[in-house]
């Protein structure tokens, strides 16, 4: 039986590493636990996990971590789009077995002007190599970083195919227009995320899901409030003081911002670290970082119930 | 002991599939053979061998494969480089154990707009963990599918970072200007190819080492007797010969174009299969393909020794 479909608030959760730049479970699962406190759920191996600098086997690794120490599967979509076709199949299929209640997906991104057709094949044979009633696919739009679209066609294409797999999308193209066709498309049960908050509320409004958004590891309370209660009279309020805090940290290499904020809100610096070919910030802009976010008086609050 | 820096021809050698889409190492040491009976050397998982759709676990099986089978890791030049860090160094390090004489080494590709500095550290860190004096690394420029060019700052950087291990580059930028810059540089035993036979002798005459080119499938006798002659009074007339070809075959999607010409004058309709995201090449264009092939009366000499 398939998971109910997500709806909400959901962190790519930041990839901790040790220094020996191997991935820290332990840390990871801290970071997710607090995450779930705030309302979020945990898209971990997203973009902002730097997942695409993990190989499968790593990814496997800690996904079983985080499940043997009490992470709910069913608050995980854990990205398992690869550019490899059997990396892909190999690592959904584990999220399955384990029983993720979905996996968020990338097209397979190194070659470029691929046909639709081509992405429609791609899809398909992971969706059929994995043979489950319980595999719920988030398609992964995010043109800025794959340079691979999911036309609109493409993905009624393949909700035509596969309406009881394809459950929904995130949409990080940063084109509110797509988003809206998305929306207005009207697929049953279809969920479309937008890939930042700065959209939740227009994206709410139009009949959608939630955001799966980088600043959730750090801000995730606020935007599960408006996700919440975003018919209230003071929504717009909240999506403006969410507009702050994104703008905010976009004006950063956002995952070494993210990073160097946990760092320094948990203090402790081991979360002060990326994989190449990211880096940490240059300390003028961590200074930069730590101010702008005490006059902000920004908050992590509950810190302390997850040391 | 490094081994002899590359210099000559190299085949991105195409990558057969099975009914199951999985790799066929026996066709692979097939048209491995007969590459080097036509004076080309092997760059097997190149852009054009599909090897960012193949797990690293296929890529080394392969590798595994083709030396059991005799093919000389002297005359290979695998690629390695993945966007996992991991991965890179993993596959890497199996080349070197193997012999192979190199590895060409993409960026990694996921995350764009990656400082130069990121980019050293990435290079740097797989030198460093792989730890051997036998790794010889080219660098694969290839900006139109990876969207993370290598600037000359960068290679520069690298070159004086690691002289004995940093060995050449493959520039599949399409940008004289760029090549132009990297001849100049003149570092020393730095080698320097081009992505497409098109540039081979203004490659040559700028005092580069060769081409690593998609159509050395296909066409590698020509292509070897342009690089041995070029100072021959009749080279520009060969390199005339060479651009018509090439422009020919890009006249296709490429690598399902290599696959069908293999499939038809091996008379063995098993070539002709790609993964997605690829797709083999549509009836029409297949035909059109093959009579443009039989108009010029293009051959592949020697095929019957390697059946």
């Amino acid at each position: 039986m398939p998971a109910e479909r997500f709806s909400g608030v959901l962190a790519p959760v930041v990839t901790p590493f040790d220094n020996q730049l191997n991935p820290d479970p332990g840390r990871l699962v801290q970071h997710c636990r607090w995450l779930l406190s705030q309302g979020a759920r945990l898209a971990v191996f997203g973009t902002n996990s730097e997942a695409n600098s993990l190989s499968v086997e790593e990814k496997i690794h800690l996904l079983d971590m985080l499940v043997d120490q009490g992470i709910e599967p069913a608050s995980m979509m854990p990205g398992t789009g690869c550019c490899a076709l059997t990396d892909t199949v190999r690592l959904t299929r584990h999220a399955v077995e384990l029983g993720c209640a979905g996996v968020l997906m990338l097209p397979p991104f190194y070659y470029k002007g691929v046909s639709d057709a081509g992405l429609f094949a791609s899809y398909s044979e992971v969706v059929q190599r994995v043979g489950s009633a319980a595999l719920q696919v988030y398609l992964y739009h995010i043109p800025p970083l794959t340079q691979v679209p999911l036309s609109l066609a493409l993905v009624e294409r393949l909700v035509s195919a596969y309406p009881d797999t394809i459950a929904g999308i995130k949409d990080s193209s940063g084109d509110w227009q797509n988003t809206r066709a998305l929306l207005e498309a009207g697929w049953d049960n279809f969920r479309v995320f937008c890939g930042s908050e700065s959209f939740l509320l227009a994206t709410l409004r139009g009949g959608g899901a939630g955001c799966i958004s980088a600043t959730a590891n750090v801000n995730p309370g606020p935007i599960d409030r408006l996700w919440r209660n975003w018919q209230a009279a003071d929504a717009e309020a909240g999506q403006q003081a969410l507009d702050a805090t994104r703008e905010f940290f976009q004006g950063f290499s956002m995952i070494a911002a993210l990073k160097a904020t946990l760092a320094h809100y948990r203090g402790d610096p081991e979360w002060n670290r990326v994989r190449p070919p990211l880096l940490t910030l240059p300390e003028q802009q961590l200074q930069s970082l730590l101010t702008g976010l005490q006059k902000q008086a920004f908050q992590m609050p509950d810190l302390s119930r997850f040391p």
